[in-house]
């Protein structure tokens, strides 16, 4: 069985998450160039894993190197232009998230992997994360009822990078950070979400010297489903304590509670004044260590056997929608309908 | 030294789990009459604890026996009336949350008790939650730093008697269920609310029966505080599963967690297809043992030591004022400042 | 009702964790005197509680205070004269663990109880741990069928006085900090204990000072029950970390634990790199504090209703001769048979 | 990089789940061949993995097939012969616990990879899993203090086959369902074993219909290490509840608990009469996925690097004589020194 050959585009922290897994995990895969424009970036990442191949654009990857399919883990702003360009040119393409920056980026992108006819997969890892996955079945299957409302959440430890938190440059901490958020609560709740309302704040903001017009490092959502059911998100970053995604769900029968702060089960005591120490998760690659490594599989396995992922360019429009829905509503202090971003004129424009 | 003599008024659920802590566990109080208008539940309440003397009205107690204090029970439209007649008769109140239904009732009560000086103090026994004590102090110590977000949630296993989900005579769940929510957040986070937005759904009323106009199971509420942190309260009731009352607090330096779902370490697996069981808190008196005994011993030694309680009217005034604000959110689906509350006509009026 | 009129013999921790029970928590009782020959003791328990009256021997506390019965508190090579003359005076009797030196005290306590017609109670208190209690009833209503293997632990915070190490005034660490292990597992198997054997080791007596001839701080025990199942008890004493007291049991069905290192709820993250932070159980009196509670409550119950306790001589008597049998085992390095203990001549004369 | 090419000797469930470790997630390690005498067994994972080569014996295999490595994962009887025909054909030997039988099987076995100059590890995965590794770094970085007591336990969901629980044919559970603890005990505390004392139990044989001679299906041993240390390991098997694997070490300075009961944090709440229930690790590949992946991948990198893996044949008798020494003990009712086993002519013999 020849693994399938896969181009890394962006050598930063995800394109490293995603190189680790393939290098280490992913017998079916191998990683046969790496793309970054940042030289000493794209160094640093041919050197830990032994990358054959590296070019400075997918344009000279291209030209250069025979390869099936790409992970694209560069920023967000990049998104729609490297994805089309890997689609048009014949490449399956595995998309990190946020999709991108709007829902007319969002359309471009479907449109070209459909008319290249090669795959198009969105980088929702927790939907393989063995315990989002077995939550979702066993809601599914109607363990808990119907679901009534859902709390999801997202801290991160560390300050995001400046064009993260930049309303100009991306969607800000609500798409950077909470993409997941937005994806996993319609899923799980098995619903679209009707109505958002968002509360932020800047707490850290001066002292980390971030000027940036919108800053906030907290964000609280309401969220309101097709479906009747309520929920919220919250989001926190940098929080400083670890990286902590937890999701809990009531249904008319019951609660579920998916994820905890306990990382590691090794429990230590050694102050009585202080107490049990246990670690918790550092950081997103030791959280969903699993999730990385499935979701690369499903989409090696998916380009093998030609078939459809499971996360797909409509999940990821779904949460860039969500997101400027969010972000209309703390700028204006109102509640505001996804049907109102869904069918405005931005929504086919850009 | 002689027990403080007390008058309990209402012999329902809350008028029991008061009479079953004086009488079991507080030595320093002795409960001296029952009232309660309804004769087979007074009845049966004064045979569970061997009540001395009931009566129907407190009016009737009042003439009948000698006491120094109450504990009022009964639902809250009641509430002016009866502490205003108690504390007009020299009696101390120990008045049990919603204090009341608007805030001319609280000012009411306040001023008539402040007028008789008596001491006044309202039921948020979470202020008396050994966790909620240690956490709110390790909070005010600043182990957490400044807080930025918290999360508290109310659920209740069964379903309210009909006059507390109808906005006619209560203020609904957000009130009845959710006043502890309230005033702790207000507590812990050392600052009041400036904001709320609230989504309501309704998802168990048809099949229990419940036509009242605005009824709602699942609340989701979002905070803005005066320290500009942010929040959530979450109602549901009946959750069906147990009774369920935790808080999640961040600050700018880490994350405190108060309270959990498991309740007694007593932890079973005997099928492993099904997994662990361990108990969770079924009802409110066994979740807030502790807190409802530390309420009213706290209660009787400021009475002995004739010196104000530490949760007061204001206390209950907030909580009100908040509900208020709630209410007119999911009705008029918009964000509600607390001042719009606290200063209109009706804050004063009725 | 009257409160039954207690007699605290013993000013010191014990003594003062009664005291704080009766006076705080139990309105059916009162502390109307306490001994203690140890004058300083004596006076700072005096005052913390307000004692009424206090002597330096029971015999005084006789002669001058009229009271139904005694809670003795003092060193164990003290309780067979105390016990005995309390029951001879007419006095109930609740004795604390261990119940007595060895086999003969123990009879000796138990005649003089049953010929002067007053109760005896051992002060077992995990027996009313409400955790141990439920445990114990889930146990016996088979839910986790036969039980097969059960594993119990006391591990203590700090140093016991150097009588209860020492082999000549005491039956060391097993009796003293164990004690409560070997009633439990009798308790919770229902079955007595056939053989045992023991490990132990003197890790930290060096460096704190202790000179005493077998003294160690750690011990193992293999247990086989009557029954056929084992077990093993395990005693770490100075640990230093918090005071820890579990239980495991394995069932032909399945497996219970009874509780846990974790106390109070309240969970704290502010260093990643350290992780979650949980409370521990610092003292017994935190993790016992209803079990000592109910186990006066019961003991004042039973004097009110004229029924024996559920803990009876008998109960306290097993356990001296399972430390008996522990002691040889480890002092002779070989298995031992209870049976040994229970018939060796020694077990009637001393 | 060429993957290094192994051959699976075995093909029930030790040696399917190796499989599922190099097919699926390591990419540096090919499975070229499978052999397993039984012709069904061998069909069925030949074709759930795909194996393009199989057959009934190591020696046809050594002569169609080319590989660099054997995984042995056959009954332990068949140990000895099976590692030795590898070395000795210059094969690098990963040998599944219980090494073999006896220690002159376990010098034979060592010998043979040192003529041959083939690298030979022992299957003992918790010592690659990530709890136990960061567990192990941080007693040996003293967090701790000097280890005093270690408390390992390994509980089985289902009955061993027949062989495993015969002592004519194996060491029967001690060796078969509690090797692990064996190595792992040592390894934790830094210490051999001195001294083993073993209490059996027999609860479920009748009604499984297992007659064989000095079956047990619970087992309690006591251990003392040359350190001084004390300890205990219990085994059960068959318990049907799940698989569980703990370990416990109390240190000078405070306790470390290594793994949980709880295995996936997917927890729900539909009842509140029987609580909260989690998920348990059903099976050990559940339970030590990770330590099974990485102990291939650390025998593969060993290979490639040619160094000697990190588990030894030396660890692997030192788990034997262990073995030995437990069984003397519960079959001779006797604590059992391990110098009795390592110096007696049955230790160079046979």
């Amino acid at each position: 069985m020849t693994p399938i050959r896969i181009c890394m585009v962006g050598a930063g922290r995800v394109g490293r998450q995603h190189s680790r897994s393939i290098f280490n995990h992913i017998p079916g895969a191998v990683c046969v160039a790496l793309v970054d424009p940042n030289d000493a970036v794209r160094k640093a990442t041919v050197e830990e894993f032994g990358y054959e191949a590296n070019f400075r654009s997918l344009d000279e990857a291209l030209e250069a190197v025979n390869f099936e399919a790409v992970v694209i883990t560069t920023p967000t702003f990049t998104h729609r232009d490297l994805a089309a360009l890997a689609a048009r040119s014949g490449k399956h393409v595995f998309l990190e998230k946020p999709m991108a920056l709007g829902l007319a980026e969002c359309d471009q992108i479907i449109a070209a992997a459909e008319q290249a006819g090669v795959l198009l997969q969105i980088g929702f890892m927790r939907r393989f994360d063995p315990e989002f996955v077995a939550a979702a079945a066993r809601i599914e299957a109607g363990e808990i009822g119907r679901p009534m409302v859902i709390k999801s959440l997202t801290h991160g430890p560390g300050l995001p990078p400046a064009w993260a938190s930049d309303l100009k440059t991306s969607n800000g901490m609500l798409a950077e950070v909470n993409s997941h958020d937005w994806d996993c609560v319609r899923w799980l709740m098995g619903s679209n979400i009707d109505r958002v309302y968002v509360e932020v704040a800047n707490f850290k903001g001066a002292e980390l010297g971030v000027t940036t017009e919108h800053f906030f490092d907290n964000a609280v959502v309401s969220l309101r489903f097709e479906s009747g059911a309520l929920g919220s998100i919250s989001g926190v970053c940098p929080c400083g304590y670890g990286y902590d995604a937890r999701v809990e769900v009531v249904g008319e029968k019951g609660i579920m509670q998916i994820g905890e702060l306990a990382g590691q089960a090794v429990v230590v005591c050694t102050d009585r004044d202080q107490g049990l120490v246990t670690p918790i998760y550092r950081t997103w690659p030791e959280r969903f260590a699993w999730g990385y490594i499935r979701e690369i599989d499903h989409f090696v396995r998916s380009i093998r056997e030609t078939k459809a992922p499971s996360v797909t360019g409509a999940d990821g429009r779904w949460a860039v929608a969500a997101v400027l829905a969010a972000n209309t509503s703390f700028l204006e202090e109102r509640p505001v309908r996804l049907a109102e971003i869904l069918h405005r004129p931005a929504a086919r424009g850009g």
